[in-house]
């Protein structure tokens, strides 16, 4: 069975999350937005297609499993997870992981709220001002804050080790997203704090060259970082 | 056993939702930080204390069940929904719920940006033009879309039913509290927005009136709203 991934075509987004996991699983998928349109893909089919799903999500990246419609990028996760040996077996590793991927959660809401403070509707340009008071704050307290626990977590499980212990997880997939997509909106403020956070920097490297990620990003199945998403690059927001 | 919870001792905030589910559930639990100085309570020794849990929290609420140490609110609510039967058994049932949780915790999120858009470091006083905007745009447009989508979840499920279909979850009680919240922060725009959302508030009002949630909102257990939490009732806010 091929899993139909449904999320906006032209981002990385909340959906990356989704795909990540999915290709280090190695499992069937259409991401059927980014198809032809006469096959379901680009927005506006997106859009409908939400529309008529039952339950109803509130929002995309929303995975669809058989009978199972599943929204949340965190809720779609643990399922993936579940099926795919990506979260321990026991409840405990698995309250962990999902304890962690929703502190990841967490982070990227900061992360997109440094160019979008004041309103998701609104354009960038708009609210400038604001976004540089919010990237400031981002920049020096609430990211140093989040990758230093990260740090910790990954310094406890030692070398060989992930970031819920001795397995890999769909946390670690999704730590190296954020610290990619931070790397991409803030190269000078990530360059200031790569010395604090070595293990954190070498987990998104030791992901990055697993065969099926590594195929991933080589492939054009893998969206380019870009000023709709989530990780913007906007060099007045970097300090 | 009882648990423990540990959450900041003088606001509702993320903590709320633990402490209904807990409530509705009739499970012991002592709310450790709002106890006695010389037996852990304050905020000094919460810090203190989460300091020294393992595996780590980023943030509270944290519960301490037994061995197990579980944080992020909607990971520790399927943990008590499926000890306490505040979630359905079936994967199905389980996944739509904890999907519906983190979509209030997105509306929780949200709810909170309008008094903080820049950031939660910052006094209000300091952010109260990008507040003025922020609010606009939740009152306006976040807060109809959020609470449009559980009207038509409730409108699914029929008069008798949940906002997850037959059985009372944790997403009800915590619906209950945004609506509460909202209603407290909000009240105009709520006010402006009762004939559209019946079913939500009916909804609430049935919570409200089930003996244990009567019971725990009667006590002194129950911290009242204030201007420290989430919700907070910034007339200027309001329109």
């Amino acid at each position: 069975m091929s899993y139909e991934l449904h999320y906006w075509p032209g981002i990385q987004g909340r959906g990356e999350f989704v795909r990540l996991a999915l290709e280090e699983a190695g499992a069937a998928y259409v991401d059927v937005a980014r198809g032809p349109e006469d096959k379901g893909g680009g927005p506006a089919n997106l859009a409908k297609r939400l529309g008529k799903l039952e339950p109803a999500p509130f929002a995309p990246p929303v995975l669809v499993a058989g009978d199972l419609v599943i929204a949340q990028s965190a809720n779609i996760l643990a399922f993936i997870g579940a099926r795919h040996n990506l979260t321990p077996r026991q409840e405990e590793g698995r309250l962990l992981v999902n304890q962690l991927q929703l502190t990841i959660a967490d982070l990227v809401d900061e992360a997109h709220n440094t160019h979008h403070p004041v309103a998701a509707g609104l354009y960038y340009e708009d609210q400038k001002e604001a976004a540089a008071k919010a990237a400031e704050g981002f920049r020096e307290a609430r990211m140093p804050k989040y990758l230093g626990y990260f740090e910790r977590m990954l310094a406890g499980a030692g070398e060989a080790g992930w970031v819920a212990g001795d397995t890999l997880t769909y946390a670690d997939t999704s730590l190296f997203q954020v610290v990619r997509g931070l790397q991409y909106a803030f190269p000078k403020a990530m360059a200031g704090l790569a010395d604090k956070i070595p293990g954190v920097i070498a987990l998104a490297d030791r992901i990055e060259q697993r065969p099926r990620i590594a195929a991933y990003l080589a492939s054009p199945r893998r969206i380019a970082f870009n000023e709709q998403g989530i990780f913007r690059h906007y060099p007045e927001l970097d300090g």
